[in-house]
């Protein structure tokens, strides 16, 4: 694309809901490819891709609101075919969270204005989200008021150990914690102790805050970036300057916003979230458990384009692809399309990683 | 098509080689349709399809002979582009065996004369056969001397219960036992008796003779039938009489020639075979323990266009299908194909008619 930024937005808004679109990944090959991550998938309910299932949650917002996504280059194609109405803004490179953050609060800043964001990753999962969109309209109305970098901290449901945690102190202002602090994914003992405690919240990526008071966090915590985007971020706007914003961008050392921002920054509040189901969908195991709850048990999720003949506890995804039919088969994962299938055992789904090693070692890369 | 007779012999051959092409079934599905049953698959080794390796058989036959196919008139097609060089016989429609033979029998002597003809399945698999051409050409001298119906008899390598057998006798000319009795599939008890015995071959529904003599034994045994093949067969080779033909084949009482000729036929001979490998190959089990004996062992059998991660025991079909990528699996069969997946356990191969079914119940004919 020669354009960077694409404008969709109609007036002044009151709040921008920021999606992270970057992810790149093949985890759920075969469907997934790397021009066509997951947040492009149509694993939320009713058949929505998850992008555009993070942008519709926030339609029932108290503010009015525009959507931005901020995307690969290469994926701002899709984000438009699958979101119309947002506003794109891409990156030419990824460089982690902490810079497109940076390079999307600049933006943000330029075009509306000093307006509360909630930035939100486009590839997790939620259902039930009538509670965390409260939780993010308080969360608005505080960062609009006061100089916070918050974030949503979800109440853990087990002794997750794929996730980071935030330790919440003290409770503040419209229910928000203070942060003691952030940590690395823990081991099962610890994660137990954590969900004992009732202190320690799921670290879910989410954040709320208003563009300047970020940008001053990164001003303070990354001095080398803040140069970068402060120019960048205004340039975007203007289609003749995309080729100088990716030379720019080639100068920024990837970090996440965790460690180069959050956790060294001392205005940062949590805002526990609850009452709802989240899930960073991080493989076809964590798939097919959504997909069977959602079916309402163990039995075999099949789709319309497959079917099941003594067989128990299989996951099949078919649509777009041949008809799948299983025979005498137990706890499989089996996922078709038109140019691939993959036959899994549930459990081994992390294994998925090998067959494209594999498939990159023969060559075969138009199915990566 | 408007001819049942594609003639495309060159010179007066010295013997017929008659190929049965006539069968359906689904118990192959999903490489195999309605419209392209076993026979049609590439089953045989080096991709051969099983009516092609069935063809090239005997090549090493040492009278000239000439290739004719019977087959039903849906098939025409895939017949002429199989086997370009073979001549054609469509039948109208399936009437079993007996008529079929009878129907080829007439045309062989009326187009040929009364060379002796040999007859054999297009869907069996057989491997190694040098031997088994060696009992054909004795087969063949003997039939063209005497007035004989002379079947092939297969000896037994275990207590199959999934074939009829042919009780042997007194050996007579040119290795030839008379034939003391037909029996129908045994239990296993019986057949482990017939093992033990001796006496007893499988019967592979292979024969040799002159058409004259087999239609002096269809108008003794089969007297209503006689008259319309001794009719149809000559009428078929004027394409201006294919309606015709097929108006009198509607007449016709479908029968297997075990039942309605052989069994009480008292000129019929058995030639033992043996120094091959023999099978009906009548299931995805069947085929997957013939790829594994000929991938020289019980690992996975993949081919080029699928591969195997952590997985054990399993067979896959994918030419010109979707790649197949198996992760963590054991002992499957998977076979895809461009519309159609299936993911079959091994050893129940045979529950294949119950997706058959469930297609036909879904309105899903085109699959099958």
């Amino acid at each position: 694309m020669d354009r960077l930024w694409i404008d969709n937005a109609k007036d002044s808004p009151e709040a921008v809901v920021l999606i992270m679109a970057g992810g790149s990944g093949t985890r759920f090959w075969p469907l997934s490819r790397t021009q066509r991550p997951k947040q492009f998938l149509p694993l939320a309910a009713g058949g929505a891709t998850l992008i555009q299932a993070t942008a519709r949650r926030f339609s029932g917002l108290r503010r009015k609101h525009t959507v931005v996504v901020v995307t690969a280059a290469s994926q701002a194609r899709l984000v438009a075919e699958q979101l119309p109405q947002a506003s794109i803004l891409a990156e030419p490179e990824p460089k982690n969270t902490a810079p497109c953050l940076a390079y999307a609060a600049r933006l943000i800043l330029e075009r509306f204005g000093d307006v509360p964001v909630v930035a939100v990753p486009a590839d997790h999962l939620i259902e039930q989200d009538d509670k965390l969109v409260e939780v993010f309209d308080s969360a608005l109305d505080l960062a609009d008021q006061d100089a916070i970098l918050a974030t949503i901290g979800i109440a853990p449901t087990g002794p997750e150990t794929g996730f980071g945690y935030i330790k919440a102190g003290a409770v503040g202002k419209a229910g928000a914690r203070a942060v003691e602090q952030f940590v690395e994914k823990p081991d099962r003992a610890t994660a137990e102790e954590y969900l004992r405690s009732g202190n320690y919240l799921w670290n879910a990526g989410m954040f709320i805050w208003r563009p300047s008071v970020f940008l001053q966090a990164v001003k303070a915590t990354l001095p080398e970036l803040f140069p970068i985007v402060d120019k960048v971020g205004k340039e975007v706007i203007n289609a003749e300057r995309a080729g100088e914003v990716a030379s720019q961008f080639k100068q920024i050392t990837p970090i996440s916003v965790d460690h180069g921002v959050m956790e060294k920054a001392d205005n940062v509040v949590v805002f526990p979230g609850s009452g709802f189901s989240w899930s960073d969908v991080g493989s076809w195991d964590a798939w097919s458990e959504i997909a069977s709850t959602r079916a309402g048990g163990p039995a075999n999720v099949v789709g319309d384009n497959a079917f099941a003949v003594d067989s128990n506890g299989c996951m099949v995804s078919s649509e777009g692809g041949p008809l799948v039919a299983l025979v005498g088969v137990e706890d499989l994962i089996v996922v078709s399309t038109k140019d691939a299938v993959l036959v899994c055992k549930k459990g081994d789904s992390q294994q998925v990683k090998k067959v494209i090693d594999l498939l990159r070692e023969r060559g075969k890369t138009d199915l990566v």
